[in-house]
């Protein structure tokens, strides 16, 4: 069972959310309010968005080595107001609006020292268990992770700069260049963010494609400038691959040098590694299952693609936050519904 | 004295042209027109840009190492229509409106094999003595380095695919990152393209600076996005460099992650050196005179800011080309002047 | 059938090599000696080295898309003497002796243009259909794809060049760093190099891996200073990686951040995906099946690994020669066994 | 006047040393022996080095915005043996001896989430103002930044970690290739590791020039493969670029890609800008004047050399400790002398 303690907002609920616990119950529970100690400052959660992770972990109850073992509330893309701070905060005031960045690296290994904080073996996570997450009314995070919005930021917006630091990272690690072709794959959330991170990254032509025709044409409305390829799933992936390139153009050199794998499906990894340019680079933004099989080994080598991965980001609020206020990217339009924290349960089922 | 053969047209005519040749004389002649060999074409030019470099040729004779040593005709930004081909052309046919990438480097060298053609010591670079360039009514180049135009482009866009892949080259070497800060030096030509580009490229926040209060009102009107400063000449470079920072932000983290020095000036380039964020990168695109002095040395050295230069560009044609006819950047209003080549004459002077 | 001419040399001749053509049969015929046209030579080759993508061509008749569909002489890895050069060859002269790079790209596509001339679509590889190999006595070649060898090396030295350049492009992009682990997965030839490789690189621990027991004796004697670790077939690659990690040391820090995979063996690959550390390079050397199938995809993207794959090598000779003449590195030992060209059937048989 | 505690030994003492204090005066004080707190360790110490950088803040009391203001214990190159840990320590325990990384940044700011913890602008560096250093017999230290030795090196190699780390860290930013050649300019301290860790790293040739022959003798016996060139200082550096150049061969393409300029004098900067190859990057890891002049921007713009700086470093104390414990450099000959810390007021005067 997962508590949810009452008075925050939700949006982008999806349907198929269900549980995440280990029997697959939620309800709804009173939480204990924290004091902030030194370091650490107590929020007010306003807008607390609903992703593709929360319901792999609601339906599988794991994503790779992460694993569910008990009572968890969820939920890591919020926002909210703060309402109290520890000693040494100077970051953030009492009243602030604020994003959170959910994960609190250890600061003190490896990983956080050579600057790839999101691979910390010793993240807390909000959401992730042990860890509790957003889908309560008050929360006490560390300052570090607590970034003011501009007045001219919602709530939900500032929720949504979690999904968008997952693009930001994608593209941090696989940079998309201005006047280059770009191929998104998978039009859901995670790739309808990619595709506007693409377009206002300068990136031309920009292809997405998908297998529902209803969210190309949501993405057709989202970004004027993409072309759309619907999967045709009684081909193999090389024949989507190759008709996906004529969208792009004749020649090698029209394929895309960058792909942007937004579904973790094996047979849409594989389209990737077969629409891709010689010497171009697949990120894999998508998570799917433990195992992949069918990767056209001799023709990655070949053409010497690069396979690369993300896990999270590090670095991307103040950024996510600024793309967002000026205007340069605009995801309002992605947030599909909304719901009070009073019916998290009724909307959940 | 510099023949130039009639009837081409000319834009961006800057007023302090005089001359390209030993005795600062121009005049136009007649120019034999040739035949195209196996791999030429032959273009009927339409369009020619004038430029930074064109103008520091004209004023000093050379740029850095490059010499005027004798005649040559100017003009490396150009479009045209092919009206013959050589034998073994495949990439355009006649009738083709196209635009010319100038240089033609050996493709033996180290430099050429190794992805920097640009550097190619025994370029032939159009416009550059001994090799004619493009202010002249028809040309023979090879096929390789002309770029077929969709038909939604003018002569003069052409033309701009020149400058613009100064830039895309420097953004290549000095890539722009979504989210994040980016400080252009110089409102002249090349610096307005880069203050267009940064913006298609999602950097913000972005700002340009200069001397001269009307560019950076142009500047306004072309990226309404961008933030202007007026560089005080009374300040020294560090001062400017601190007002300049004030726009990014209040912190190190706010401050530009990545330069664009436009002017090649000495003081510009070290109030690049004191405004740029620790471990940031400032991409030197302007070209100046010969030595450089005041470099804050140890100011770069504790604040670990790599230095990087350019020169001109390579594979950029085909991406320009999209960049502009898919409405990704729009540079038109760069366009201020326009000239028949009978006038060249009369307008240089 | 495959012609070879009399009077080269061979060495490293492995007993699996049955044939390269259709019918899977060898014999010797005599060539054409052909003249050198203009950039060309003409060499007397003196020494050719098999390698396994030879013996891969000889038991499938394919490597990925390369497919044998006629006759084609053999050889890619050869050293020999000019005896004639074509006008306008200025690098090499008669008598000069030389080492060989196979692959003539075309130099006017994308890829030759952008660095990557290995992945030339048109690229003529001397060896693999329709192309004639060095397995004959007397060869034409392009002049700027022979290099000079010094005085103090011998034949074989320069025909090693050849796999050599394969790890140099392998570690040109997964770069060892000094003081930094690395794992060598194979102890085949190319393993075996890349061992070289890695400890003229400073890279330290470096462990080998192997099924071979005697294979790992020899990589002992071959460099000291490497551990060697002997793979348990019975074991799944997570625990052989987990049993390789602890060479490493006990921390993720000790992990090796560079694995260079070299036999292109699936489950090679995923225990170099449970033996790398987080955010770690694995560069996949060797070539294999057409489909890799249980790639542990979740691990990948939580570790954040990046899969890199080579497809031969581009502008390496040069430095490949100086780092063997000036004894960078010592390679003799994996000269197993020599043969003269006229045994060439019997020895293949 | 810099109170200096007794006990400790020294290396490598230079007789430019003079003083740390703003009067330039030297004595030997009894210093308050602390108790370790959580997290931090008390350390003996048995070992420290002088560089140049000591002797840079004796000489002018300051490196560029780093200056010294009033009493501070000198010393940053130690190593000691753990007498008292606080709690939570777990990488090290009482008797261990140990290698001092003598920075500690503060863990929160953007530098040191990025991976650039040697630039975090609250750094805590022993032995720079205000924070004591090493040379006084008792010491607390942050245990994070503390790392064992193995058996098999001594408190003079664990010192030496320090000054490798520099190196290795100018490596990691202008990464050596193997095979491929390297310049060292000044063969002081770092100019000599510079070197051995050159050879180290596979590349080849390798030059090393200094004004000093008796310095290049060193040099030579250091690493028997260098060439090495005594720089005519009556020679413009053009000119002295010229000269090295033929040392590397003949062509462009032989000239050296990476120069390791360790001296941080103006006129061996410039060298270096006319020595490199095109594209080539130059790292500066010497320190010197505030302000360079004549610096040839317009070669270096046409060459388009980046020119890379460094300070400090990060995350390189585990490999620097493995590469001098497994024999992959050896530095033992760089320690030129050895004084016990009572004589050191004697030995400094």
């Amino acid at each position: 069972m997962a508590p949810l303690s009452l008075d925050g907002s939700m949006f982008g609920l999806k349907d198929r959310m269900k549980s995440i616990t280990a029997n697959h119950d939620i309800r709804l529970e009173e939480a204990p309010i924290l004091t902030p100690e030194k370091g650490e400052v107590l929020i007010h959660i306003k807008a607390t968005g609903i992703c593709g992770s929360d319901v792999h972990f609601w339906k599988t109850g794991q994503i790779g080595e992460l694993k569910v073992l008990g009572d968890c509330i969820l939920g890591h893309e919020s926002a909210g107001v703060v309402v109290a701070v520890g000693n040494g905060v100077t970051n953030v005031a009492v009243a602030d609006r604020v994003a959170i960045e959910p994960g609190v690296p250890c600061g003190k290994c490896h990983c956080c020292k050579s600057g790839d904080y999101n691979l910390c073996p010793d993240v807390a996570f909000a959401g992730v268990y042990p860890y509790d997450g957003f889908l309560q009314r008050f929360m006490v995070h560390k300052a570090e992770y607590v970034f003011k919005l501009p007045d001219n930021m919602t709530f939900s917006q500032g929720a949504l700069v979690e999904p968008l630091s997952v693009v930001m990272h994608a593209v941090d690690r696989a940079p998309l260049q201005f006047g280059r072709g770009v191929l998104i794959l998978g039009a859901g959330p995670i790739g309808l963010i990619s595709l506007e991170v693409a377009r206002a990254s300068g990136a031309t032509p920009i292809v997405i494609a998908d297998v529902a025709p209803q969210r190309l044409e949501f993405a057709k409305e989202f970004v004027a400038r993409c072309k759309t390829y619907l999967v045709d799933i009684r081909k193999t992936p090389e024949e989507n691959a190759k008709e996906i390139r004529k969208l792009f153009g004749t020649s090698e050199y029209d394929a895309p040098t960058k792909i942007l794998e937004c579904t973790g499906v094996e047979s849409s990894v594989i389209t990737a590694c077969f629409a891709v340019q010689r010497a171009g680079q697949i990120i894999v933004v998508g998570v799917g299952r433990p195992v992949m099989n069918n990767l056209p080994f001799m023709h990655i080598s070949l053409a010497e693609i690069d396979l690369t991965f993300i896990n999270r980001y590090h670095d991307t609020w103040m950024a996510g936050i600024r793309a967002l206020s000026e205007g340069v990217i605009i995801l309002d339009s992605l947030v599909t519904h909304v719901f009070p924290l009073e019916q998290a349960v009724e909307a959940l089922n």
